[in-house]
């Protein structure tokens, strides 16, 4: 049972909290504290060359972009504004694009400042606790950089700095587009052992609710199908947003990344199937556990219909027998009790009812439960 | 319990109403008696300078724009037909839009007359009461000025207000379409306070329906989910508006207020978002509801069933030898009752039946009703 | 409860009855016997003058359409045939026109015959007896003239009449386009009472459906339903029609009269908003209504089970010292009915056993049933 | 009863079975065989003149099409595949849609073959013994030809070969393109009456769930929601297919047919529109069963916790005075066996036990069953 | 039963396993053990010859290519990366195409990788054990050459295969694109016979539901459904990448080629149309099968509450004169039990209160119950 249960992400996650006051002039930046204060790490690379550097000091970030050179500006932490605000200035990120990096819960999406582009995604991973994490990462490519934000230190995309500095793969050989678009892919990538988790899940479940529903099993579906609507909710606008990405190609994004782009969109449409396809399942689980409440709702009331019904004719048969009525009073008064068979008779009498109501019952096919019951678990 | 109830909006909410009698002439105002008395305020302003009236007379109003200043007429209260028709015709407003106004309960939209632009959206505030209250601002924005109309005195505008008079933001350095737009974006931010709500309303309802639920669990749901469809029928079609604005963009729009207006775009495709969510969580309300009633109505019948499927047949056997026919009469009739070990015999045969009944069950599973209970609770 | 059931359109609403025979000719007439004969009426007028007269004879129409008039052909009943083919010959209709016109039942549309326009619209009124009666209008648009055909006498046009005699509003003053736009408007406009008092009944529905199911609340439900798909079905095609008219302009409509048309299409748009919302609303109250029956039946089994489970055991008890086993033949026989505290301990052993059940259905929450109806009822 | 059944349509109408083994080449034939043999009738007709041939060897067809004549060649019978062959050879007709003539189940569709255009339409006819049958029915229109295939002898056509014989109506002064569009104008008029029955099946199922909801009802409601999708798997589809017609004129449809071919799809939109109306109201048929049968079970229910929870307790009272504790051994024995009035007040006790529960039961509303029960009848 | 059973597909087909870990290079190719290791066949043909060649080692495909002739180089199993590669290397596949062709489970997809087309399809098959085995097909269109990869041997290509050696319909007159579009519509082909089986399913399905709904129905449902999903998951995509391909016509695709592709669009489309008609047949069994049981119950509900309320009541009456009040002691007690027709008075009471309580079921129509069963065996 409790495998069942890790795998919950926070109800949070389907509300989005926004803590700035109403009323506020947009691109105002909420309080950050509670958050994780910013640790900078920077890739410059090209062909020939990387170099990652720790930074301390937002200040020194001035100079990080180089001609010849990507630049891999990766921000993990958002709790300190001030850093935030000199990162913003320097790379010329708008005030309200660093309001949705800050305000984390933000709907995936794209969206063109002409020379830059600024791509808000959401990346899952899944605790140790084994809790579903949703976290927002901002994704900046500006000409010759690209600028991430996540809220959290630790993501999926160890891997992928692996292979820069080991030169492996494609990625140093390519400029900053193609660097942002597989960190795009590194994020998708993430969602499908999740995802594989899930189905393991709904098997389980549907076995449950086939084979033998019980009350529990009604909150797991739920929870379920709440952990789809969230994952939902991730990927869906992420689909959107790579798919306006490859519909208005942006000047920044080359000829030669488009495929890796439209590999990354490939993956999204395939997630968004599979997705859907859950919660079509999902969605049949709690029908199919309705109709099996009611269907042993029917079998409990056949047990007990067929035994009251045979045993309180019966009981009433015993009962008149039962009264006092004086027989010495009258020759109407309950003969039968000093007949010589009146007992084996009475006992006759109570058998025969028993027999034919025995009888409708096999014939109405109120007698079969557990035969089909059998049935249904060689079936299962 | 109480904690729950006060949130509802009232069920008018979902009906609009149009007082005007059918047949009478387009743009023919509706009776406002009922509603509060008109009161001007005007802000003028531009970078250098800011100026605040209290408008008596709605003639005053003919000098108010001015070359070089951004004015804000802000009419709150519809109550003197006279008042308002003055207005209109000073800026320009053509009768339709006034009927609009007045009518209060349109669909929110916009429309361009050329000259200036007419916006009706909807507000959304929490009264004391902790009711949610939905309030038509209609804004019209022309050259150099923005007017609005509000049904009710009180707004979720004091901040912005408040900016302008310092000159804090950026409102006073742009012209009345960033205005505009930031009055839009303070009308949609007002939204999302009431969805935080409310989503905590959905979880405490989440609990115990899966849970406990009770009868008025139902209501609680049921209201719900009203609350929401009329939230989104003020959301929807602001999205729809905004998304208008943005796609056929208006002359009086400068270039720089588009981020803006993109900015209250996003926030109501995210509210659109998080209800549709909501929605689909509250429609999964009702079917574990169900499912969670079916599956109590099934408990008490196997308790039930249990009890008197045991006791039934055993009654049945006690009231067999609670007969009266008379041992004297005939060695046929009830030996039993004077063997000497009837009594400890009749006792064993009800112990066998009542233990092998057990068996029955307890193969069949329905005895584990408390185990599984108790499992639920630890899961929740 | 009258109250309730006075609002029901016929069933026949939702079946368009076509009785011309499948394969005769496009264009032909289905007999128009039943329907009443034609009134018609014209009003020819301009800024200055206004002339209205009854015509008995169709010839006489042929000089009706003046230089500089706007006439308008009112024509009322469908029942002479030769008549029709009199006007749509003066008028230029073409015979699948006049064919549509006469197969009453016609889904709203528009249609471009070049020259002329032609509008198939639905027109609701209430009846003295309350019932919704559907209506279909046919509107002509000429150069110059309007030609409205209806099924029966009477409508709700008598305010826009009176508004052309008496020169109020501006319908004077605007072309056969305007004209056509206000029938248009005031037919929207008859829609809007019907759904206030539909939203009233709605809310009446809700009341019950949550207070106190009935099994006559089941078929209300239901004819609600019925009655918002009747109207679903005429309003969400005049939306699209006069939707096409705003996108695909004909030249016979001015640009004055654009807004008129708009603010009609906003009318329809907030109709179907408010339909949907109302259908919605509807499609719930079957769902709680389920549940509510649930619910109900789940009370109504706690109450038995906790009875019955509680007497069914003790019952079988007294029925056990009711056997007549005779302790005169054995001390093994019953010997505890000769016990001087048999009978109290007896009675004791059962108040033990049905403390013992009460408490376990008080741990159970099975005793509550009371209170939370209680609760329900302060509740709504 | 049997009124409702006769309108089944066979369950193979969901089904499309193509008899052509997978892997064969595209435009290969299906065994022709069971089919019936093809009979050729030929009309040559003009404004002047018509003659009509019975056409035995396919062969003949070759001088079939004259200059100044419209031919229309009508087949009826797929049963040879040489005569089919021979005649698309003459037509030029391509193989492709060859296959799709003789492989009836095809969905209906427009095909353009640059100099023809291909139509695949389905026309419903009720048998006598009143069963929906569908037949595919193939439209080649070619330049001053119509070349016609259908499944079996017999069809809805014969009105309109009627009206070409006697030149009545507009067919003989049109051309070829006017012929096809009446032609399938003629199929969609036969959707008609079958639509009207449907409905009429409707309001008698619709009265049967709400009054008195039985067993068979709910085979009924099914076989018709059945019945309905069949007949929307032929409708909708015609109707894209006449749409697209519409959308992409084809230099074989001259302009003058337009207007008879936008009649024939607002025909098929208005089929669409009922059906979808039929389709919901089915739908919300079983709800309002499955309703209704929980009600029915509640009241059951009702009635047998009533009598149940009323009479088991004084069931239960009279065993406790049907204990067979010797009072002549103690005096705690059961004294009150003794007391003059000992039976009296056992009455009462049981008479005053019943009047409480009675009263409960009279204020929890379950003794209300037979009065709500009649007041449905009279709603109905 | 059985029969039903054998027919289901993989759980695992509705979920696709990604095995390469999340944060990997794109293009990095999964470990491809345990699938079979690739057989290489090649076809080469032109009108007048062809040749079939078993390649062993893949260095042997460089001179594959010829003027004047088509290839297809069809290999079965992915089970040796290096020889895909050099596959992939001689006939230009892009990595990231490669990589979908090993990492099967992708979604149905067409690709323009400029000089050649790249399609992924799924080939269904039924295997002895008659499981419905899903397959991914890929198939890479290049300039005279046809590449297709599929994870197993064996397909359901072998007639097409067939007739490219003996020369058969038109494969041999056509060039590359016509040898791929028949390979696809040979695949798509090979849906239908599985339709049609799960047509049969579906029909007895719908007898059981109808008339005879037992637990393991329900199961059967259920996987209905799910198979319905996972073919509904394969068909749509490739409906949709066939029709992109018709949509934005790629050089590679000759004139000639669109009517054969169109061709199996078309029947795609039906799939599609079938897939759908049955999944709200699936749909709406679960539904029926849920009323079904509820109705049941109902039954069930009724003779019980006949038989209980009938007895119940007698079983008082007897219990009443059981009790032990005794007669001497007071004329009081219980004097009934010494009258002369005590006994038979009783009786009659008892048969009074039996034919009252009759009738009044009687009247409910809750006796009828055997007879709508018995209407409802003859109906279906």
């Amino acid at each position: 049972m409790t495998r069942l249960r890790f795998f919950h992400s926070h109800g949070a996650s389907l509300v989005s909290r926004r803590s700035v006051a109403p009323g506020s002039a947009p691109g105002a930046l909420a309080s950050v504290e509670g958050l994780p204060p910013p640790r900078i790490r920077v890739f410059f690379y090209n062909r020939a060359e990387v170099e990652e550097r720790i930074i301390e000091d937002a200040a020194e970030l001035a100079d990080v972009v180089r001609e010849g050179h990507v630049a891999w500006i990766d921000v993990q932490g958002l709790g300190d504004e001030q850093t935030l605000r000199t990162i913003a200035e320097t790379f010329g990120v708008h005030p309200l694009a660093l309001a949705d990096v800050v305000h984390t819960g933000q709907r995936p999406k794209v969206e063109d400042y002409e020379d830059s582009l600024f791509v808000v995604t959401r990346m899952v991973t899944v605790t140790d606790g084994d809790e579903i994490m949703h976290e927002q990462v901002s994704v900046f490519l500006g000409k010759g950089f690209v600028l991430t934000f996540q809220e959290r230190y630790g993501d999926c995309l160890d891997p992928l700095r692996e292979r820069i500095r080991r030169g492996k793969g494609l990625v140093r050989t390519h400029g900053a587009d193609f660097l942002a678009c597989i960190i795009l892919d590194a994020i998708v990538d993430g969602y499908f052992p999740i995802l594989e988790r899930m189905g393991e899940r709904l098997e389980e479940l549907e076995e449950r609710v086939l084979a033998n529903p019980e009350r529990d099993t009604l909150g797991m579906i739920f929870h379920a199908k709440r952990d789809l609507m969230a994952l939902r909710r991730a990927v869906w606008p992420q689909r959107e947003a790579i798919s306006s990405l490859l519909r208005d190609r942006h000047p920044l994004i080359t000829r030669q990344v488009i495929p890796y782009l439209r590999d990354a969109h490939d993956h999204l449409v395939q997630l968004v199937d599979v997705l859907e396809t859950y919660r079509e399942l999902a969605g049949a689980f709690i029908d199919v556990y309705l109709s099996s409440v009611s269907n042993r709702t029917n079998e409990i009331m056949r047990v007990l219909t067929v035994v009251a019904t045979i045993f309180i004719p019966l009981t009433f048969i015993a009962g008149v027998w039962g009264m006092n009525f004086d027989p010495d009073e009258s020759p109407w008064n309950m003969p039968e009790l000093r007949w010589a068979l009146g007992y084996p008779l009475a006992l006759a009498l109570m058998a025969a009812v028993a027999a034919g109501l025995l009888t409708y019952f096999w014939r109405q096919g109120w007698l079969g439960a557990s035969v089909s019951r059998r049935s249904a678990r060689r079936e299962s």
